[in-house]
């Protein structure tokens, strides 16, 4: 594959699909670093702007990383994910990816809130926010609310070893039936950056996650708010 | 709601969930126009630069929209889609949401492509760049490839008033048996944003499928970029 000034993809874009393609065949391995942004310019014949450009891309997409006054390097490939085996406790086993416990509160539902779980503001809700890490890096930030009248034994400890499901099922013996979950993405503001120590402005993967127990009667609300390089998430279905 | 200085959750963040409360719970209806920067920052004693931070990130999330000269004003609320149906035909009607054909070629498989699709350098593949638009405004810009082989009377303007899916199963009798979706996400470039009409930098939904055929085959492989203003995708699963 080479630059072709002609096609009216842009030459950055063509140059990280260059790059993006060395790590993907495993011609360039993890830890592999790469020449100067000087040395890739020269050897595509590009602007250092052009080659800056493709590079930034491919570390908000997870592929490189940068050391400051080092360079730039290949990231370990991420482990995809079906979304069904990670909601569903089928495969995932989350004691190897550690939550820290931010916050922890009892209180009113926010009207937002209140909305999602089709509450009214009055009622009292558990309020979580955790930090997930994978690696001994952060990976995600974890909001979660949960109907207090549904799981009053709930323990938030228990959370930093274990998934909200099965601390729900088993200390307040709730039977959950549906679970339905949103994406959409966001720019890491600085309270983000700061907690899953990135980039402000570094783009973020949101899943919006309603879980509903027996009736129908919704039980939780979590929003996750995950680093793209440490998630890798897919969906399968059968067509026929 | 009101602001809450002693929280940790940054100020303007604060603002951007009252104002999006305001917008979910319908007292601000589709097209209300917001007070200034300056009134609401009076109003919530914040600073200007807090709310002009509370207002861009509801721009990028498609709750509102900015008129040059004319202020901000309430987004059209999106219809929520389950993933599952859109994939599947079940129940979207791709008519009303027609296609512009931006490219069309017939060549060798990049090495990316080749090895989403389980092919060779060698092999031929349909490669379509279109442009997805709803209500008039550009909602997704989507680049597929389909494997030659199998898709031989594959016709493209056929796919800008009907699903790549349905034309496939018409024209070539190609029965399709699975697909796989992963999500990610992008900020938009300058190719993105002018054809999207979005602004640079702004969050934008990915979702890259891939399209198994009988026996396993892969017979397609498209990446939707997809303003987050125009979609609002969801999957369910029973969790018994």
């Amino acid at each position: 594959m080479e630059i072709n000034k002609d096609l009216p993809t842009p030459l950055y874009y063509q140059v990280q699909e260059i790059l993006e393609d060395k790590i993907i065949s495993g011609e360039w391995a993890e830890g592999y670093q790469l020449q100067t942004e000087k040395e890739l310019a020269k050897l595509y014949n590009v602007s250092t702007i052009t080659v800056k450009r493709a590079l930034q891309e491919l570390v908000n997409k997870g592929k490189l990383y940068r050391v400051r006054g080092k360079g730039t390097f290949v990231s370990k490939q991420v482990k995809e994910n079906n979304i069904f085996n990670v909601v569903t406790f089928g495969t995932e086993n989350e004691e190897v990816n550690p939550h820290k416990l931010l916050h922890y509160s009892i209180g009113k539902a926010e009207k937002t809130v209140a909305k999602k779980l089709d509450l009214s503001e009055r009622d009292q809700l558990i309020h979580l926010i955790r930090l997930k890490f994978e690696d001994e890096v952060p990976a995600a930030l974890e909001f979660s609310y949960l109907v207090y009248d549904l799981c009053p034994n709930f323990s938030p400890l228990l959370t930093e070893k274990d998934l909200i499901y099965n601390v729900v099922q088993e200390n307040d013996d709730v039977q959950l039936e549906k679970v339905k979950i949103h994406f959409s993405t966001i720019s890491a503001n600085d309270y983000e950056a700061d907690l899953l120590q990135i980039e402000e402005g570094t783009p973020l993967i949101v899943l919006e996650r309603v879980t509903y127990a027996d009736k129908g009667r919704p039980v939780e609300y979590s929003k996750f708010i995950i680093r793209q390089d440490k998630a890798n998430y897919y969906i399968e279905f059968n067509l026929k």
